[in-house]
């Protein structure tokens, strides 16, 4: 079995469900077919399976080092990344016409998705030069297109993303970091990043970072933001990478997990000038970042979501393999051991994780097919898209960070003391995965932006498109038998999401109704994992009945999602009745008062 | 302020809510009054804050070494163990016809708890010392008591107990470790043991190894089990460490956290013969270690509580002093940054981390002070005070092991990205506190211990002298207007715990009954806490209303018991539901089923 990918649980879920040749079946993503996506996917997990799983634990171990003002890499961590941009792979999600292979969102996420799983600090590398060069499809000139996202498509440079401040972490319009005009449309740069992931090595002849800063007469806050590319090497007139641009390793954090991920203090200009060029229109910068917001936070959530099912694999195996104890009641110790799933609290934690894992896939790949459609990929209104991706945005984010972190403590409960030690990869997933709830807007932050702000957008539009959706399953699952009980459950689940949604509403005191805002997203998702869960169900039973083989596998969709029902969704009834309840608790216990010693 | 022990809350928990001076006011422990046990506490808070606090980063990211057959250790961590023995503390809890200081187990659980905070990794040495120490004299004849405890009392030896092997971890009937007689009352012992934690090493004279194995005519399973010293150095007839025993060290695993303590796979007599003695009757061993099992317990709690401590007073710093973001509808991006604390949702996590961590240390004071009693020092009756502790053994042990590693999780979110590296503890305190879930009986196995056998126990009378105390509280709290809601709450609460016992109980098919005891422990665990935070409510309403200053503190105390009656107890419910209902969908998911893919 592989640890990366369960390819019968994606065809499920990508053909089974989601009918992904339907929505393949014109427009731009047009005769991307099942067999086509599926040797993409053998290629992709062959590569992962023997450049990326083997040295995961040793990147881990032996990670990076500072020396010299650079990050010195292991030399396999290129040669992996080599690996993937020579299959093609760096450029599968672009348009052909600036040399990609066009393929979908939800097909490229999918394919990374194996590479997260199986090595996620070395993926970042591509998953951030991915980004960067994204977002200057979007918004460069087609100079800054030809002369640097062109190299970085063809995986030959790699991209950072330089947001952060030793000030300005979450608050982004604090963001200190001069950029100066020098004529002939170049800045000089200069300012303190923090937090940059990818920079700082040498395994590429350049490296594009995209850069927030403010222009000399740029307003306060966030409406003063601009975007910069700057090189790590200025290029020649032939586009070639040539001299140094000051752009200064500081220093390198030494993180609990995802290791082999370069984490940079980087310096701007402090050595000598770092030339750079203005991405969009002056004081834009954050809105073209926002821009590529969505799709970046859904990366997050499938990066959770990988390293938890990572986990899950890894721990179902063991649990399948490892001989322990006896059966409750089995009292002759001479009998044999028998295997840990034999255990009901194996098969709980087993079950726990599935949920999680498998229900929170489902939403990535809702939300990629989103994107998909919003990019052109579909016949529905988009701005209607919009919205719906926009409610679901901080959901895709938080709820995986924090529920497949949650699996992941599974998987090491599991393996027990051998869990808890580097001989088995659990640990590393578990500490890979703390960061997810941290980078690209914290759960607090998820929190506010949904309740705050993606709830009340279009006059609520977003959240009650979500809700017919949900309710055109319910419908149909109220018809199956097997399945009433839980579609009325999910009807009152509703009713606690829209009576908690109405009361933040009405509060017209932003702090009393955002106080349980991270409360509101948490639960808010758990019932949005309950509706694709009830989905997953309900196409269990169609393929039951179209009599599909291998019903075992069927099975375990309908009491997975029975053990959702029953072990997770009734707490979002708890969490949602203080947001509806206004509960100010929190709220009004002082600064004082906790600090009081 | 001090990040390992927040004195005025030990204070209030140890003298105002539990009246230890009361408790210590005849009885073995007749004279410890409150300022003895200041002073004890002072003295060791600044050899925790000088030797151990210090070495914690150090230690964790350069641990022990395995070289030529023996663990390196950096030469910090036996100066820091000779300053506890030299102050006494390594005999503070034994009786003073042996040397000891003859304190109460509360008091010297409290004093070893900032050791705990402040490096669990060196802290373990001696606390394992003193768990071995403790069962030699409980069982030990009095040559041992003299040639072996007496070292370890006074810290020039350390002690080990060897307990799991390769086939047997959680399953100790499987272990088969030998132990032949060979005259004179000696015993040649040969075997393979592993996650033997504090062996290895050259930090003390001799390492005292209490060993379980199987004597040649042994029954089959735990009823064959006998215990052994076995010394890592023979003694000479002067009882001096002399000839190497053959105690071989073949490795040390690599652990995710509490990676200064040594964590050993140990041979027994493969290189020569490893000569032991019998500790107990024949075939008894696993009797004398249960015996040692409540204090053991509590003590794998307490150390989780205190992770949790250092991980909520280092972020309650931060937070006060990190400048970060505005108020929600501050429109002004001139206007100052404000400290982290000012945001609500980091007060919920400040909220929810104190929450668990003074209501687990509630608890395992409570539990300690139950030992005291039935170690003598009280006049209650005995027999009731420990079929009480064999209720509260397995929560005490778990409740923290789950919620103050959430706490630590809350901690690591309060401090963002840098609370992911190793810039600060609390990452550090994350991955410690991931082991308390798993050793000394995993979170399964002690809910199967608490449902399958504790609240079965003499007919149930540990589980109803539990409620009795508990509605005794809510009769007090009733009559009190700010806490006759939760007081309410509570009667609510215990309804759902004896209902779930009652459901469980009255299942004849094990399986069955068993098939949520995890949630069960851990549902009821939240309950008790609750019980713990309506008393110290109560107490803190009383000292207001006694005239005390420092209100802020007692305010806090009583939004606290809010947040855990609004937020965390009826979480509770949900999983008793389920134990009620005798919810089988874990048992009824075959392996078949979870397998299929």
């Amino acid at each position: 079995m592989s640890y990366i990918v369960d390819r019968h649980n994606l065809d499920f879920l990508l053909f089974d469900m989601f009918d992904l040749e339907k929505a393949h079946a014109s427009g731009p993503f047009e005769g991307q077919d099942r067999e086509l996506i599926s040797q993409l996917l053998d290629t992709a997990q062959r590569i992962a399976e023997a450049e990326y799983l083997p040295t995961a634990a040793t990147l881990d171990a032996v990670p990076p080092t500072f020396e010299n003002g650079e990050a010195v890499m292991p030399a396999y961590v290129a040669r992996a990344l080599n690996a993937y941009s020579e299959a093609g792979l760096s450029a599968q999600s672009f348009p052909e016409e600036v040399g990609g292979l066009g393929m979908s969102h939800t097909v490229s996420m999918t394919v990374n998705g194996m590479f997260s799983a199986a090595n996620v600090a070395i993926a970042n590398y591509f998953l951030l030069t991915a980004a960067a060069a994204r977002l200057l499809l979007a918004f460069g000139t087609e100079e800054q297109k030809s002369r640097y996202a062109s190299h970085m498509i063809a995986g030959r440079w790699m991209g950072t993303m330089c947001l952060s401040e030793p000030q300005a972490g979450s608050s982004l319009s604090d963001i200190t970091t001069r950029a100066d005009p020098v004529g002939e449309g170049s800045y000089h740069l200069r300012g303190t990043k923090i937090w940059i992931s990818g920079g700082g090595h040498r395994m590429s002849e350049n490296i594009v970072h995209l850069v927030l800063a403010r222009l000399p007469d740029a307003p306060a806050g966030v409406k003063g933001i601009s975007l910069f590319l700057v090189p790590q090497k200025r290029l020649d007139e032939a586009g070639r990478p040539g001299e140094d641009n000051n752009v200064t390793l500081v220093g390198l954090a030494h993180k609990m997990g995802q290791r082999g991920t370069t984490n940079c203090q980087l310096n701007f200009g402090e050595d000598g000038a770092s030339v750079g060029y203005l991405i969009g229109k002056p004081n834009q910068g954050l809105h073209a970042m926002f821009h590529m917001m969505n799709e970046a936070r859904i990366g997050v959530g499938h990066i959770a979501t990988m390293s938890g099912l990572m986990g899950y694999l890894y721990s179902l195996e063991y649990a399948n393999e490892r001989l322990q104890g006896r059966r409750i009641g089995q009292k002759n110790p001479g009998s044999p051991q028998i295997p840990l799933i034999e255990h009901v609290d194996i098969r709980r934690m087993l079950l726990a994780q599935k949920a999680a894992v498998e229900g929170a896939l489902a939403l990535c790949i809702y939300c990629a097919l989103l994107v998909d459609e919003q990019n052109g990929g579909g016949e529905s209104d988009h701005a209607d898209v919009a919205l719906l991706l926009e409610v679901l945005t901080p959901i895709v984010k938080s709820w995986p960070s924090e529920h497949c972190l949650e699996a992941n403590k599974w998987a090491m409960q599991i393996l027990g003391g051998a869990g808890y030690t580097s001989d088995h990869p659990v640990e590393r997933l578990y500490r890979d995965n703390r960061l997810n709830h941290i980078y690209e807007g914290t759960f607090g932050i998820q929190g506010i932006d949904l309740l705050g702000r993606k709830v009340r957008l279009g006059e609520g539009r977003g959240l009650a498109l979500l809700i017919q959706r949900i309710k055109a399953t319910i419908g149909e699952a109220a018809h199956i038998p097997a399945l009433s009980g839980h579609a009325a459950k999910l009807t009152d689940a509703l009713a606690w999401v829209t009576d908690a949604t109405a009361a933040a509403l009405a509060e017209p005191e932003m702090e009393r109704s955002l106080a349980n805002a991270t409360l509101y997203l948490d639960a808010t998702g758990t019932v949005v994992i309950g509706w694709l869960w009830l989905w997953q169900a309900m196409v269990a039973v169609r393929m039951e009945e179209g009599g599909a083989t291998n019903r075992a596998f069927y099975e375990a969709k309908r009491a997975t999602c029975d053990y959702f029902f029953r072990y997770q969704l009734p707490h979002a009834q708890i969490d949602l009745g203080l947001v509806n309840a206004l509960d100010v608790t929190c709220l009004t216990t002082t600064p004082e008062q906790i600090r009081a010693a």
